[in-house]
């Protein structure tokens, strides 16, 4: 009885918290995304109580190489979606951005402006830890301003890394940020970018050459295929100049254009699938890293083989294969 | 019988590249990169063959923020070692670099002004793929290039990405590239390349403030622990213009000095050890990842389970824990 009694405890504590978070209590939100960045058992718990309660807000990725002005983008929409009465929950993951300069110092949020609107929540995300792990916490902290009850939410990143690109396409529209001249910004960026964006905003549209650089990216036609249906989405180009507030009505109209075809055609349904299988398989490889790093760092089972890896008799892809192909057998069976 | 010759054919195949390879043909092993990148089964058993010929190579991360003039670096570098009649592989995984400019856009390696030196190979790094995928990429082109004989090899990383850092870790030596003014840029970085810098170059020395900024970084007074020792390397900060070729004796002395300390201190050894390890983890980790992957999109074994994820009705890390339990018990048993 005393056991039962015992393990009852978290599990009220946690209770407490995910009704604080869906009540929208903006500090035990805070807490919890930072716990869950830090791997809290307590935070786990949270999470699996807040999942059914997610699904409802929209979530708009905004993404681009640095310089593009993606953050006065965010800002911008954030004061439109305001205006409308809508609440905004925002996640920068760009190291560069404004939003997110408390991340790399310290903890603190620059909230720019929008410090004193209880109605929206800005979080940044601290890029340190494993490869893998970025994407696990921004998938967290979507879900926990989801759960909180915001509209929307929008996940700023800088589209350079690939671990970027997939957090990106966590969102349900992803909306890529470039400037006039950035013919250099595309070179600079994967290619796997380009393939990810929904609509393409080119910002600065004031600056010489944006008539050219929008006519030149809508000459070369971007088109996203439905997953297992016949559609096509065709990639519409806006122009905008964020910092004088224009354009941010076509943004919006297509962002609307956008999320009634995906939900139409099944393409909403099939991308937040494809998140949830991604979000399973890293969690469960990221489970059997640990555990390899784990085994290995104290000196278990593997150093023989890890000797005769230094050694260079046997190359790590070799020793790999037997392992790899007995977890397979067993990841088949499960 | 001829089943034992149909096996031996490909094995043959991969004999002669990895000779080609060894007698250094700059085309052989410009493909076996790329069929490696591509995860071609005869890469595989290539980089198997050449591995007992690698670990000759002196490995040099150049890292540093965009802008930072690494490129400028990594070309004076290669005309100093070119002078000391030293042969020079290069690697560059910043997609901002001149060098791998060709991987975003094609497969074009722009040798800027190296092209006609058959002694300096130099090959950019698509960072499209899986996650991790890049730095397995790395490890493979760094291991080609040291078993072709190059007696240097620069890796080229922007320190922007958890991946680039750890690929910046592959190398012997890392140096963090920097500019007056960086104050900004780390900001802009992960605190992660700090850590991860064993030289730190004032770059653009010519500027204003770059006597402030060398002063600054030395009281600050950056240090390396050597694992399980109780020695300490204090990061020397060297004040350089690649652009002038300025301070290029100095690093190359710094290079050195580290390089020497590394080997006494047995801080090299746990280095390439921590190399393989990851590398080694990876590719087993990655393999599961695949078959997971693989798995759910065939519609196998998991469909159930995802159903009930995407209903909301179980969250992605309660799924996963029973699955990643079992595969723990298993790596364990292994």
């Amino acid at each position: 009885m005393s056991a039962t009694t015992a393990t009852t405890a978290p599990d009220v504590v946690a209770q407490r918290v995910a009704e604080q978070v869906l009540d929208g209590h903006v500090r035990s939100a805070t807490r919890l995304i930072t716990q869950s960045q830090d791997g809290d058992p307590l935070a786990r718990r949270v999470m699996s109580l807040l999942y059914p309660h997610c699904g409802r807000a929209r979530l708009i990725g905004i993404t681009g190489p640095p310089g593009a002005g993606k953050s006065t983008l965010v800002a911008g929409m954030i004061g439109e979606l305001r205006k409308r009465g809508l609440t905004v929950g925002v996640i920068a993951v760009d190291p560069s951005s404004p939003f997110s300069g408390g991340a790399v110092l310290g903890d603190r949020d620059r909230m720019t402006g929008f410090s004193s609107d209880g109605e929206v929540f800005i979080r940044s995300m601290a890029s340190r830890g494993a490869i893998g792990g970025l994407c696990a916490v921004a998938n967290d902290a979507v879900d926990v301003m989801d759960a909180m009850g915001k509209d929307v939410v929008l996940i700023e990143t800088v589209g350079v890394g690939q671990s970027e690109v997939e957090i990106a396409q966590i969102a349900n529209t992803v909306v890529l940020t470039l400037v006039p001249g950035y013919g250099d910004e595309l070179q600079a960026m994967k290619a796997g970018i380009m393939e990810a964006a929904d609509i393409i905003v080119v910002n600065k549209a004031d600056s010489p050459g944006a008539n050219g650089a929008v006519a030149e990216l809508q000459n070369m036609g971007y088109f996203q295929a439905v997953p297992q249906g016949e559609e096509m989405w065709q990639v519409p180009v806006v122009k905008m100049s964020a910092l004088r507030n224009e354009g941010f009505d076509e943004l919006e109209a297509q962002i609307l254009r956008q999320s009634e075809f995906a939900e139409k055609t099944g393409w909403k349904a099939a991308r937040q699938r494809r998140r949830r299988v991604h979000q399973f398989a890293e969690v469960v490889t990221d489970g059997v890293r640990r555990d390899f790093m784990g085994v290995m760092q104290e000196g278990g089972g593997f150093n023989g083989l890890l000797d005769r890896i230094e050694a260079l008799q046997v190359d790590p892809y070799a020793a790999a294969q037997g392992i790899s192909r007995r977890l397979r057998t067993l990841t088949k069976d499960l």
